[in-house]
């Protein structure tokens, strides 16, 4: 008797453990995140693709163009966390691609998390990556430096630091795991340690110069 | 001295002019939208390219992967409106794309225009790109039903009828320009004229099973 209802609760919370995941996976983003999500699900990608993975700093982009490569994909989306890429990189990784460039962590920054956190999320989805898919190489850019002097994202005031910290915490971890770290920081930031004012527009994000100064540091790891 | 001061003050008009149409030209949209616009005039275009021109249902889609073709390039953004493609389309035109298809207005009917004042910015669009660039095929692509049901875009109760007066306004005369027209509208709409309620998740934009839709209407124009 107390053996079955053990086994009862086990099935109990196997099943909302279940229910809680698949809840957990898909709910707490808006809707632009499921209507890209659905769309990479259905695209997939394949063993000759080249895969940026991101947010709007990726998403904004025309990588294909921009590197000069028909298998370079776009996988940003607009506002995404960490979190969010891990609960929507299953079908990348189930197309076991050539190549996989991530960024991400500083709509987690916006949201209050601390340094450590984040970094921890990044590696563990760079940990998954790896595991998943131990053929594709992996390649982890560094967070870029901010401008708060446009006064645009208020909840990144005063994280300049946060997002150093999360450069310094993830590079040695995810070297250790095999993945390549891709320092985009210095070529983007000022004396002062923010983003060039020149890379951008609302102190976040890339004008045309920025993407000319990535092209110029990714294109030896594409070709590579 | 009279024909002095005409030519001045014709001189002093033209110089106003020029910089009023300079400041119009890129002064009244978000960071995102000089942002991509950028980017545009950087990558630039060519006569092997096929342009995506577009709103965010442009912006949302991996077009040259979704349609197999490498020189298919995405130049949607997200919350464009007519005017504001007429003010970026010149880096396009400059490349003598061999097709380009434009898919716009659904958002300036959120601004409350009329299918008139709309409509015609459409045609003046399209006009501009066939005598800027007469040996690009050009297409002119019907706006998408919405869905309000969603209860998402406020702005756009009610307008069900405004998006189709446009396309009927504008068919006849893109096509008296010498341009292709797409109806993409019917393969979209439910039997009450809402935008298909399994394609969309917000009324307005499209999940995976609405861009393969789009995809199988586009493709034998993309192979034409």
């Amino acid at each position: 008797m107390r053996h079955h209802i053990v086994a009862t609760l086990t099935g109990l919370l196997l099943a909302t453990s279940a229910a809680f995941a698949q809840t957990a996976e898909r709910k707490p983003y808006n809707e632009l995140y499921y209507q890209r999500a659905s769309l990479f699900d259905a695209l997939g990608c394949d063993s000759t693709s080249i895969v940026m993975l991101g947010n709007s700093l990726t998403h904004g982009c025309e990588w294909h163009q921009l590197l000069g490569n028909p298998n370079v994909l776009n996988r940003g989306i607009n506002g995404d966390v960490v979190q969010g890429l891990r609960d929507r990189v299953g079908s990348i990784v189930d197309g076991r691609p050539a190549k996989i460039f991530m960024l991400a962590g500083v709509n987690d920054v916006s949201h209050d998390l601390t340094a450590d956190s984040i970094a921890g999320a990044i590696v563990d989805l760079a940990r998954y990556i790896r595991t998943a898919t131990p053929d594709t190489k992996l390649y982890v850019q560094s967070l870029l430096p901010i401008n708060n002097s446009f006064g645009r994202y208020k909840h990144l005031d005063g994280k300049e630091q946060v997002i150093r910290d999360i450069n310094a915490l993830v590079r040695p971890q995810v070297e250790a795991l095999g993945a390549t770290w891709i320092e985009l920081y210095p070529a983007f930031a000022d004396a002062d340690g923010n983003l060039r004012s020149d890379l951008t527009n609302d102190g976040l994000h890339l004008l045309a110069p920025g993407y000319r100064i990535w092209r110029d540091i990714l294109l030896p790891y594409i070709d590579d």
